[in-house]
């Protein structure tokens, strides 16, 4: 129907014959002379429908209003003197219209595309009218782009994708499975998969060698925060590697999606153990665009003369004292903002938050009597106290100071005075080394899951054993991760011991891999990226909402489609269920 | 761990040192030598392991047993003369192996890889193991690289592949859908989709223009035949284009994925109206890699001396009657087997099966008696009738003509005697100009779908409405299909009026996309193509479950893993469901 897209047409088409298609973004009547400006995927473009030239168009153009679908026919001219516009890719030209057909009429828009102040309860319901805003085109255009990208270079190393299933079985990953009641077998249940995670590892006994997919996946969660009950993950997995030749496919995969995004980022990127990401950042996916790294001090805090610190201090194993220092912040915040900080690590479990600034004469504060001259000036070498910087001080066992403190760096880094985030900076970490478990009240618990290859079983504390684990960090949000994977039975045969998994329960929840590490599995590996996530980054939108076309809300319902919905009763009969009467309150 | 895959080494490889990974595909001691032939992926290398290059090396080789994993370094030599295995790509050379590593043992396998012979109940449970197969691998290969064309060349033409929800809501379209309960929503459901369909309309509705998808659908339907619960379509739609477009891009799509794997097939293909396709071949989808094409000759039967003819060719608008010649057949099939043709299209509802044979002294066969010297002459010179040439007649209500005597035509044209089918043709048809509606028990019912748009709808006979729908066929089998959609609101009402739909009931079941039709819907059209069916093809399979990497039986179970299953009693729970007491028979 088209000769061109709107902005196709430039300079160089002037005085052609051209037809071009879209919606009416805007209209305006000036001095009998009708403008239209025409949109399509690609932008604007005006429409200038003069009656002199054809009394007819002009007329149809008259009755044309918002979002009207036309196909316009006319020749490109330059606008006049004065009359371009800057702001449009056709600015300098316009078409003179000779032939105008609606083909569709809009009612009125139930608001203004491209407006943020509408609720999602309008904008989800219309989401294929907030779709026609450019910036949500431009961000679906990106992730086709980045999706394609992904495949290119993983098809040119060698990786299958291969398609795992949808209709799977229940498998114990942590979150909630979604559930789906099967007609033929009745009273059992069929689960949308977490991760392929299983699946991709078969593949790896069944010799397919480098596999992908970018994969849907199922989370029944409470959807807390930006979350969605689907999900797209990039998922790979190699055999016969090591987590550097895993990290290489990883990274050499991140670089060319950011390319097919025009952003250049460059691989290798920087590495930190988990260990250090903890002691220096309070987290396993520290956002490295800005410094603000924590100082150990408990062994200048030991010698204090403060009960509090010094009992902390005996226990270094289980405790942890840690400074982080922020270079002028005595001269922008003021007491009470400081005073705010405390309060806002309290809600993450801090008994207080201590302060020294570092004034003209020396380093201030109520807690500097308890310490030593010396040490007050040991304490200034150690953090390279300048006049103007504050130290926060966080004292406690290790995992509450680290969350908080590393909580306390973030909340101070986007502080609006501080303003440490160059939101236009990409940069990525590597987290190596995660520890293989984790207790959680007395439960030993595998950290990334079972599956993952051990580096040394024999410590004698669990939470000492490492694993051949790692994370992909970007900006602070974690993409991704993966690890080298256990292919021997008798290891995971261990490892499940070690998380009290009996026998029996290890067979019915995984009985079919353990089958296959029978019968020559070979060593392997992999990881997956959060593809909507990894989206949101490069589109920088707030909300992995927006890189999604049809977004669930935050209680997973689609506003749009009304899903979910009720069933007839014959449907449910069907599958061999009913409805649990509701208990009244 | 490797140097090289095992097919990637020759002869110029010669002498140098080498590592490989990968199974003991089979193992023989020759003279106190032990040779392995070691695969991967890409195929199979000999490994020789003689005591007196390395005793070690030997002493592991003897330990070795099949399909264990194996890394083996050593130096590339040629085979001694006489010793080349010209079957295998690396026939001519062998490596002399100085270090082997078993990498992981296997207990000895439940079945022999790549033995046909053995059921599905033990093969899909080690799927893994089947998997290990080289033309299963090869398979999957062709159909990542099938899936990556298709991209590449959608991209490159400018559509965007966007992901649409699994988790939606019931749409009536036909097939069961599959549910899944919410959690949050007590007593409502998500429904898997049955395609993107409705989807896929908002995105045009939303301005996206060009839209792509490789994606899941799930049916659950009864798995007679060849099908699975979730299966692939690569499904795409368009913004203001016509039926030439999209056939146009449908075209593109599948020359390419073609290419991918190595086969060339020429577009434009061949086009058939619908009813031609019925007229001339009793099916929506012939096979046209042979001929036998169906002749009317109802206006002779009109004059012939048998009621049981006159009176069905009294109505021709309703019947028909057909001859359908099969050259040669009198010099190949026996009476016996011409009567077993008859005992086949009964089956289909046929009252009989009459059949002339051209002999040397003339056409021959019971029925002859009850037509004229100069019909039987109009027979012969209209049906082009040979010595040794027979014709079969079917005569009856068209439907039923057309699908008995177009089976028939398939089930002669396979028949060991005949061999009409070409195995490597590839044979492609455009069925066009789809009837708008079909009725069945006297209930109007879309044939497509009802946001097909009609050609005209201003016929006596709702079964004389044409859409502007198609079908892509390759060899009989139905690819896929598409059609131009309505995009004007009065018109989708028009129809659901014609199909019986109340307006309430049209809001209920697609309110949404008659919003969408409000406001400025541009004229949009589109196709989906079965990717597992063409894959099928393409890899000459016989069935789908070959191009699955985890498929399900019949009765839609995984034996792998097991699935469906059953559930904890609390996970039903937080669902609000419980399962239906079963009533005992």
């Amino acid at each position: 129907m088209r000769t061109h897209y709107c902005t196709d047409l430039n300079e160089t088409n002037v005085g052609q014959e051209v037809t071009v298609v879209g919606w009416a973004n805007s209209y305006r009547d000036h001095g009998g002379i009708i403008f239209i400006d025409l949109r399509d995927k690609t932008g604007l473009i005006q429409l200038t429908c003069d009656p002199e030239d054809s009394a007819e168009a002009h007329k149809i153009a008259d009755s044309v209003r918002d979002e009207y679908v036309l196909v316009a026919k006319g020749k490109v001219r330059l606008r006049g003197e004065g009359l371009t516009n800057p702001r449009l890719k056709t600015g300098a030209i316009e078409i003179v219209v000779d032939e105008l057909v609606i083909e569709n009429k809009s009612a009125p828009l139930p608001f203004v595309i491209g407006d943020k102040k509408v609720g999602e309860e309008t904008t989800l319901k219309y989401r294929y009218l907030e779709l026609r805003d450019q910036s949500m085109y431009e961000a679906f255009r990106l992730r086709s782009k980045a999706a394609i990208a992904a495949r290119n270079i993983l098809d040119e190393n060698g990786f299958l994708e291969v398609e795992t299933p949808i209709l799977t079985k229940s498998t114990p990953e942590g979150a909630r499975d979604y559930l789906v009641p099967s007609r033929v077998h009745n009273g059992e249940f069929y689960a949308l998969p977490q991760s392929p995670q299983l699946f991709k590892q078969l593949l790896m006994v069944g010799g397919f060698d480098r596999y992908f997919q970018i994969a849907k996946c199922f989370r029944d969660e409470d959807l807390r925060a930006d979350r969605q009950p689907e999900f797209t993950q990039i998922d790979v997995e190699m055999s016969f590697c090591d987590q550097e030749e895993v990290i290489k496919v990883a990274e050499d995969l991140i670089v060319a999606m950011f390319k097919a995004c025009d952003i250049e980022v460059t691989a290798p990127f920087n590495r930190m153990t988990h260990k250090d990401a903890m002691e220096k950042y309070g987290s396993d996916k520290p956002d490295m665009r800005y410094g603000l790294e924590m100082v150990d001090v408990i062994d200048i805090f030991e010698r204090c003369d403060n009960e509090i610190f010094t009992n902390i201090a005996k226990k270094p194993h289980v405790n942890r004292i840690k400074a982080l220092k922020v270079p002028g912040a005595d001269l922008v915040f003021s007491k009470r903002e400081m005073k705010s900080f405390e309060d806002y690590v309290r809600k993450f479990g801090a008994q207080g938050l201590g302060y020294f600034q570092m004034k003209e004469d020396g380093l201030k504060g109520p807690l500097t009597k308890f310490f030593s001259e010396e040490d007050i000036q040991l304490l200034i070498d150690r953090l390279g106290m300048e006049i103007g910087d504050v130290v926060f001080f966080g004292a406690g066992d290790k995992k509450t100071v680290w969350d908080y403190m590393g909580r306390l760096r973030i909340f101070i880094a986007e502080h609006e005075k501080m303003n440490l985030v160059d939101p236009n900076k990409y940069e990525f970490l590597w987290v190596v080394d995660f520890p293989m478990f984790e207790v959680e009240d007395g439960r030993v618990k595998a950290l990334h899951h079972p599956f993952t290859m051990p580096k040394d079983t024999d410590k004698d504390d669990v939470e000492d054993i490492e694993s051949i684990a790692y994370d992909i960090v970007l900006n602070g949000v974690e993409l991704g991760g993966g690890s080298i994977r256990i292919h021997k039975e008798e290891v995971q045969a261990e490892i499940f011991k070690l998380l009290g998994i009996s026998d029996e329960e290890a067979r019915e929840k995984f009985g079919f891999l353990l089958d296959a590490l029978k019968f020559g599995a070979p060593p392997h590996g992999g990881f997956a990226i959060g593809f909507d996530r990894l989206m949101m980054l490069i589109t920088k939108k707030s909300s992995i909402r927006d890189v999604i076309a049809f977004p669930k809300t935050q209680k997973a319902s689609c506003i749009l489609t009304e899903a979910p919905s009720q069933v007839d009763n014959e449907q449910l009969r069907d599958l061999h269920i009913r409805i649990r009467e509701q208990v009244k309150a």
